[in-house]
């Protein structure tokens, strides 16, 4: 069995979302890419979480052809692999329909930056998608909501270009969060925390319509915190 | 004992309300049918989820004349048999007080389709019901309920008609969800997806007031998704 | 030891609270009232709910006079005992800072009959008291907030009188509910569903701040459904 | 080893702070102060609550300089030294990004004293600080923290000066809440407390944004029937 580690963390990975309380049923789906080997371990599609196994993981390349493995992967799939070959940093990738992330999505609206538990794990904005013309939604779709990913952190859209190891989600306009690391559990905890950032974003709003958002120096002095080489977060 | 797998099937559903925390006390019935001998299986009104029984179900016609049970069944009996008679593909029945659903019921608000996973379950909005006149509810009131959803469902309120196969649930005004399915498992399911779109819906609308719906090239690509023929979620 | 059987009771209420998450650390009290004895029995103060013991509970005569018990009474005795000199038919009183109850409390508002779930426990608009005046606040303070409530239940306010046997609740302005039924277990009861009734009347609010109360007809049918001697509801 | 009991204390208390639900993975932390011997005992950086022992608090001086421990102190040191140098009254000091709180920091609004829960523990409303200046921020960020807090309670800001006794809280703009008590289980109850009252303050001001704080005379009356030579709240 290709990626016995790997496979584990996915799973794991999957699982904190459950335990968290991001997914209902069998929404939502982690995976792994190993750099080395060029392939991706992802969870198969729609199996209860309660009974999934590392074994049950599907191994593909980067271009989704499953390599190993008898389930049906992700109907998400083509996204997270086309965010591995975009975004040369990441190692992993979590999609959920977490419900506050998610509620930002489906308002077309980004996560502003109005506090430091934000600043501690994304150094700007949560950026949101433009919405997917019907062309790319009638055409092949799972890959072109990566694409409208992509084409907002690398500028495409017009708007400034993002670095997404500093700001590691991405809202897609009227669909919900991907999320990534470079592990699968940083992935998941960092699904984790954007939902919990959501969630207190929506409370800033709605008690103050014109809620600003934090200083960069304190964005900078947060994010910098946590990471990078002067990081003083932690026993590291 | 007359239908044994539809009872547990419809127990199962009754207490898969109470898991997903739709219900509170004695609240909420399910309930099923068995198309071939023309036979309903419902919920006693007002008994205690944890010492609900198999045996403890109602059978009764689709009229909702008993025929076998001690027990008097669900105060909502009237709606879910016709339920039954007017929406043939339907083989399950369930009604729900859950907290976000009954609160667009109160307002008078269909649920708008935000997103997709708001698409991978309902094909278009969630209708409300007009309001029931005051005849209505000191006639029939039961059955006058669910002759709302027919009206509503059927084009008879004058808006368009609507597929209740596509859409399985409506909002009763001032009341409460009614949501099916073909099967117990599925109608339960389904509200319990329902709470959780009701739930991302009033974020949104509360997060911006003028959110717009997710267009049909979205709201046929997640359905379809999942749905019909060509589905290619899950691994069935 | 007096009232072994209401001071179970009592206690049972009292734990009630806790399960259905309405009570944090000691807040929150229950009572009950023997009228044949002209006794009640009621939770000392801030003692700590999972020690809490039958022969904790005190007993006090209709005046607030210990008659038996070694704890002082809960801080709000005076309020309970008033309740139970000024309205004859209830048997228990129980007091919350449940979160959406207090929240309407907090504004000033009474909690409008938006929907069915309302009327089937609360035959019109759960009411909110006047605010005290600084003298009653000074003056007999726990007393006066009883007199409060039955200042908005007699009419004395100037507003229609209510029926405290319809409306088994009252917000007393800028701080929390008070809830009564006929037994300790009907009066924790009432104070799980006023909880839930405020939590999706808050919702309906904030999705529309024009919500539309219920028709007087369909208030009475639903709590008719429950109450009275036409009730339908359960296997009574 | 130093300082046992205060150890244990101290633990117990960010315990607590993970068992009311107001922390997230490792975020939060309690400390405490013994004044005779001049020394704080504060949890450690970024060290998982569920492998959490006492000898794990790192002991330092009121200047955070370590006395005992091998760990890296909390990040958020200096403020709480600052804290116990500044309001000698104080015992210990706690510091979550607990949901509703957090959503007032950010918002930078303090929360206002809507009722009697809030009176019964917050003599007045919890203030917010004024927004650090990014020189502040970029100098010694953690000590301007706490000095924040300081200037908001001492009057420096222009506003009038608190009592930090009284309104044993504060939220940090932009930031979160630091709580504090007299023992680190009362600092501990009074961050888990204001996390309730800022919740309902949330609901009141969603409900109606005009809403009224309550009275000097109701403030003054359960802010003193908890604390205080004259206080009848309890067994005490």
């Amino acid at each position: 069995m290709l990626l016995k580690r790997l496979r584990e963390e996915v799973l794991e990975a999957n699982l904190e979302l459950v335990r968290a309380g991001l997914v209902l049923y069998t929404f939502g789906n982690a995976s792994g890419v190993d750099r080395e080997q060029g392939l991706v371990v992802i969870k198969p599609s729609g199996v209860d979480y309660d009974v999934l196994k590392p074994e049950d993981m599907v191994v593909t390349d980067l271009n989704g052809k499953i390599v190993e493995g008898t389930l049906r992967p992700s109907s998400d799939m083509d996204t997270h692999t086309l965010l591995y070959r975009e975004f040369e940093g990441i190692g992993a990738v979590v999609h959920t329909h977490s419900e506050f992330a998610t509620s930002f999505a489906q308002a077309g609206m980004g996560i502003p930056a109005f506090g430091t538990t934000h600043a501690d794990y994304f150094h700007g904005p949560v950026p949101v998608t433009a919405p997917l013309s019907d062309a790319a939604i009638e055409g092949r779709y799972v890959h072109e909501t990566g694409r409208a990913i992509v084409a907002r952190f690398d500028g495409a859209t017009g708007e400034p270009a993002i670095d997404p190891m500093a700001v590691p989600a991405c809202l897609v306009a009227g669909h919900a969060p991907f999320v990534w690391g470079k592990t699968a559990a940083e992935a998941a905890h960092n699904a984790v925390v954007l939902e919990a950032v959501a969630k207190m974003a929506y409370r800033t709003l709605t008690l103050k319509a014109s809620a600003a958002e934090v200083s960069q120096a304190l964005l900078d002095r947060h994010y910098l915190r946590k990471h990078g080489a002067k990081a003083t977060y932690g026993q590291g």
